[in-house]
């Protein structure tokens, strides 16, 4: 009986419980980053959650301001919202316990951070396709998406943002995976999910690639 | 004759002038802010209208494109832009002749600034419920109305934001007036006006407690 | 033949042949206006892009978001867009090999900068006032689609923005101009292409003037 059960409508459920799952952690990673960020400028409790919502909802929002799309995705999902708080408010609590384990968080959070990239990215070409943009407008929303999360976080930080003048490959590749979901949509008839899976793992998995290899995009000092 | 006059009917048209110019005296409280913040930095006449505007109406503007709502408050009544404008020019010139006094004038601006926090919160949690927000967004969407003025005002000064980093509360307070704000809509059958001035209440007095006895949120050296 | 066909069809496709050309060189000097900022900040070849696009196209979409005007300019003709990235990255590559010349760009860029900031501020006053905005917000339009391409240019950068600070008239000639163009509308019936020029020519000419005479907006040591 429990096994009859078990049909395509419960895979379907279990797929969208999956992705819902990589999506709050694909958000989370980018809150913490805003949360290590807003330590180490030292800023109270209050910025530290600004700075966290700015990091893990402002590509999304200005993607969503530029699409005119409503509502945003953390009113439609405000579960997110009280996430993101709670978690910026005990890490906090964490970070002041053990400050000492900064680089080594630093440098854990690049991998969910990458996964963020890959997700924000398809989500930003699908909306942008769905809403008839133009193809570069479409593979340049995928970037926005992913990037200015952390570009308003570091210009709230009074930083120049890191994804500008980092040299390692990040928004790049989010803008080669987005052409590679345009690819995927009009030259191929296959499903729709496999153009996301096809931007997402190019995006991931390029990153990783760039982080493991230490890529670098050429500098001024040629 | 005129004694018969004065009828209910006066008594809201009275309300609503003094809630008029409440609000104009906020938003000039705002703009003031941000001529300070603009003479500290050495701008010129442009700079310091700019900085003055976006601290006066950079709140409510992002709260109205967020619920998108039009038109502006400053485009409804946009005497208020003239006002600011003016203001800001005048006081530009004030501040050229007795620059000695910044200081005074900055710690006589925190009191209107209160005011302007408590009104500009109920402005925001309304706005929000009025456009059907989850309870969270609009408590939120009352601490973006009430602090991203001074964010912005900060951000195009090249300062991080001290509403982020002061430790002393300011959009906590603000946070605690929205959900006020909502307790009293959601839990009582007491009238609209009930709701807004417990939020106003609650907002102004706790900032000026706070700014009396010098609250001060946990710092990261514990 | 030839000659019989050149009618006032033709005049007025060369009209806007001609606009086009003049909106593109005026677009491409404030992109180029954003490579020189990112290559000073020594940004990546993601951030000079990124620069250079928000320096082009930031003051048109604040104005658009503001107005709620869709699609986007940039989105409407996004051969600007692919145009902006192209000359970036070559001007990049350029800039790299000849790094000595920035001095002499940055003069040169200042011209064509001009006619950017006469050119869109008749188009900010032009869509404000079709929109039905009161006058002053229609003369304000013209000044935030000038100026805030190179305010969000400068501010991603960490920079107080230049035009707010600079002493040298920029956006007051901007808003001057934007009264020029409700003057032309409104006090005479002259066609509405002369407003614009007269706007455009204003603008260009006392920035023009401004730069050649040196004038100085009073200073804060009076």
């Amino acid at each position: 009986m429990k096994l009859d059960a078990f049909t395509l409508n419960d895979l379907y459920t279990w797929g969208a419980q999956l992705r819902l799952l990589v999506e709050a952690l694909a958000t989370l990673a980018f809150a913490l980053s805003g949360v290590l960020a807003g330590a180490r400028k030292r800023l109270d409790v209050v910025g530290v959650c600004v700075v966290a919502c700015l990091a893990a909802f402002g590509g999304g929002t200005v993607r969503d301001l530029l699409l005119d799309r409503r509502p945003f995705f953390w009113v439609a999902q405000h579960e997110l919202l009280w996430l993101v708080l709670i978690v910026s408010v005990l890490s906090m609590r964490l970070l002041r316990l053990r400050g000492r384990h900064h680089g080594l968080t630093e440098r854990a959070i690049l991998w969910p951070d990458a996964v963020g990239l890959g997700l924000f990215t398809a989500s930003g070409v699908h909306y942008a396709l769905v809403a008839q943009m133009p193809l570069l407008v479409a593979a340049l929303m995928g970037v926005i998406t992913g990037m200015f999360g952390g570009v308003l976080r570091d210009m709230v930080c009074n930083e120049v943002p890191v994804s500008l003048r980092d040299h390692r490959p990040y928004a790049l590749l989010s803008f080669l995976g987005g052409w590679i979901y345009i690819a995927c949509q009009y030259l191929t008839d296959w499903a729709a999910w496999v153009a996301i899976f096809a931007c997402v793992f190019t995006t991931v998995g390029l990153r990783m690639l760039a982080l493991w290899r230490d890529w670098r995009l050429p500098d001024w000092r040629a």
